[in-house]
């Protein structure tokens, strides 16, 4: 799968959010959170929005599933501070065959922080490329 | 400025290497280096390349320019390993007006460990966007 | 000061607790929470502290204080797991003219995963060691 | 093993040392290196000092044994800022059974930015403590 970067703007497009408190430990010398910083915030929404549809990510790997991460695509708008509230807005974008794509807006009160998506292979144990689970399929398009 | 996605899988291709070696803290309960990682060493390899190059980034402030990233791009291939060496390839791969493109690919020996890009914005001390300094304009096609 | 390594095991002898969810970006190939993790959890609980003090940190810089990390003790009891959650407890230690020691008692369910402080030293804006406000003295003792 | 917090602040007391040069994404908005960021350092140097004795980590773990950290500690001195390279000078300082005590002296220049120790346990692939190999009671007092 190519990486899609035609990403949504308006939230009510996502179907779940996540607030994230920016760190001290997460901002850099131009008094920012470093871009890096983004990434986990992607990665603990995704697990997040994986236990809220009652698939938290040990029941995942026990059901013999890992989700690589294949492609990670961000562009950076405002710059978020130390104790900020970022809230991420998720989505399954796209599902094809091992793999799929999670896309992201990130916001800053009412502007965005932040456009993201990343781009997942479904594996089994021992690394192979297996389907995507039926019920990732059904989210496809949710909002 | 729209980041390309299209880079060169040619080690030759690239103008500067660096090597990074795998941190035990940088790795993931999967065992592998986690793809947040990657990040700080595309970073740690471009400011390396400038200091090579008499640009120190202090010397860049200095002269009243900084280069926010503005999007990343990065394509995962083979799973780098605690203290694993990787060689960091990188270019300038395009400069317009005040945004710049560079380009990044990751080797573990003969294996390609990752393709990136970064796109930055050259800013004045205000945030403003400028032109882009002639000498990294300069650094165009070079290999 | 010197960093007093006498740290109470009993919940009950802290003044505030803060939860924070292993993220995978945490872990390691051992399969637990990196160790320099817990480092990031216990400056994320001192700040919810001092917020739900009524002093976010913001306010704190703006009064004209910093409150710099000058020693740090951690010990490792219990391993935290990626989506474990931590309770960390803490408490103001002790306060000496320009420096404060801060307690962390920190818990996965009944077990304890870690024990920790940190000496700060306060200083003005350029530096200076400047003597500990009075609303955090007045926190001495208190659990 | 209780942690020794008596460490010395001369190069010429240990018995090796490895270079670090500050990455961007280590710095915080106090414009210096963030604290957590020398556990990492700690870390690497840690990994080189055994390499350099021909037992690069692979090996030990190859060799039935891990070494977890116990406890650790830090006194930050000077800040060291992006781009520095801080001199992590490293030693064993203590076996005891299946604990030992690495300790840490990080110079800037001539200055002391920072001194450090850790403690590790000895255990089997199953968590269990084992007696520190014979090699490693062997470096004891090597300066």
């Amino acid at each position: 799968m190519r990486i899609d970067l035609d990403l949504s703007t308006d939230p009510s497009d996502y179907a779940f959010s996540h607030r994230v408190r920016v760190r001290f430990a997460e901002t850099d010398a131009m008094g920012v959170a470093h871009h890096s910083s983004y990434v986990a915030w992607l990665e603990e929404t995704r697990v997040e929005y994986l236990r809220h549809l009652g698939h938290p990510y040990a029941g995942i790997r026990a059901g013999g599933h890992d989700f690589a991460v294949l492609e990670l695509f961000a562009q950076y708008r405002r710059s978020a501070r130390f104790e900020d509230v970022v809230t991420v807005h998720t989505r399954v974008g796209s599902v094809r065959g091992a793999t799929f794509q999670m896309e992201y807006l990130l916001m800053l009160d009412d502007d965005i922080c932040a456009l993201a998506a990343t781009v997942h292979g479904v594996v089994d144990p021992t690394g192979r490329a297996v389907r995507a689970p039926g019920w990732l399929r059904d989210l496809l398009g949710r909002a």
